[in-house]
């Protein structure tokens, strides 16, 4: 497929490198920031542009991958072409597009992209939806050869699981970074830590967490909850957030 | 060594068993209930009692690996004991056994331990204490011969560990568990984030998760964090917990 690239951030770059790998052709790379569209263009090949003007009508796939409030803008101003225009967000409705385009789909990695990390991107789970049949069934192919896990997702399902990363990665990083916090304030190292964050995390890729629940607030051991509390008692923040998460666990296993 | 194992719940037998592949000799098990003893002495060897008038006086480490509040009454019955005696807990301090008995230590693995999840042991990392240099030297033996990870932590230092395992392991897992109560709701399957969650765990095993932040909070998109509060409306408990670690993602990056 001749694919244009619209945006040059984490996910149009670990997008963009995993369709080069499959042997699909990157034709243009666009970003508002020109060197931006350069250096990625550098790698996943294409030319590189900062103005929608010149982008190709005669593409078989744009693919929007910008923040969520730069979607509508973009895709207003592909309103000639006659590919398939996707956006890669997980909260921004298809309407955005569809609204504007022919024909219109969703590709939404449900991944967490850094910089620095390379991923393989077999292990992906990627969500599309399109607006007819046939556009769905390209995208499948599409996303098929990218990776094993593939969901056909609407766009109320897609909100949901853009919701659930929040719970399943935003919370649980910034608890390590909490963690991180008690571990400097009393001179021991993060590595300590992690044989235990890794095997947390291992433990639920074979089965579900709420069977795998360990810790003071399960058991309802209040003499550890209470002696926890009081160690935090300088630190109002993270009580707060304690008292929250045990009344949650305790909650949940009523 | 000969070794005394008292206890038989998930520490005691993963302890046991990393110890027996070491080539160290379970003289005996004592459970309060005998079939425990008995199950677990079959699979790493020793006479099972349930009874601690009958426990030996010469062996040369004695582990007592049992809830927090009972391990005071059992230290008390090893009074007479002339060996090494240690508790593996993360909250109870030294004193409760060195109160007793000639020779005290502390030997506490800090991992999450499941009765059906194998798991090597040469990655936990394990927090030696003890009352005098000639038995750390002991511990730190024994200790070096289990994992690669051996740490001098004294009782304060362990209490931050205990809590910081809360925040590293029991409340990520929570979240897991909230993410998937989520998943259910909307007909979709845990399956669909476990790449996520294994990812996200990966990211600070060569990094500090406070440069991995990710998601709405830490870019202040204020229209999708208000987004999924209102998806969030008809359960008050998970929007107090988002809301709550929003705000704490917010107040970090400042």
């Amino acid at each position: 497929m001749k694919i244009v690239l619209l945006g040059s951030g984490n996910i149009a770059t670990h997008l963009a490198q995993a369709l080069v790998a499959k042997g699909e052709e990157i034709v243009q790379v666009f970003s508002r920031n020109l060197n931006h569209a350069k250096l990625l263009a550098d790698v996943v090949g294409g030319e590189p542009m900062d103005h929608l003007t010149n982008i190709k009508n005669d593409a078989d796939l744009y693919m929007i991958a910008v923040k969520d409030d730069a979607i509508a803008g973009i895709a207003d101003q592909l309103r000639l072409v006659t590919g398939l225009v996707v956006h890669t967000s997980g909260t921004t409705d298809i309407s955005v597009i569809s609204s504007k385009t022919e024909h219109a789909g969703v590709f939404y990695p449900l991944q967490t992209f850094s910089k620095t990390k390379v991923i393989s991107f077999d292990q992906v789970p990627l969500c599309i939806e399109a607006t007819d049949e046939r556009q769905l069934a390209v995208l499948k192919t599409l996303a098929s050869k990218l990776s094993k896990q593939v969901y056909q997702i609407d766009g109320s399902q897609r909100k949901v699981l853009h919701l659930t990363a929040v719970f399943a990665c935003n919370f649980p990083n910034h608890l390590y970074a909490l963690a991180n916090q008690l571990l400097q304030q009393n001179q021991l190292d993060f590595e300590i830590i992690r044989p235990l964050i890794k095997e947390t995390a291992d433990k639920v890729m074979t089965d579900l967490p709420e069977n795998m629940q360990t810790g003071p607030a399960i058991r309802e051991d209040e003499t550890t909850l209470n002696k926890h509390f009081s160690m935090l008692s300088n630190m109002p923040e993270l009580q707060n957030i304690y008292q929250t998460l045990s009344n949650s666990i305790k909650l949940m296993s009523k």
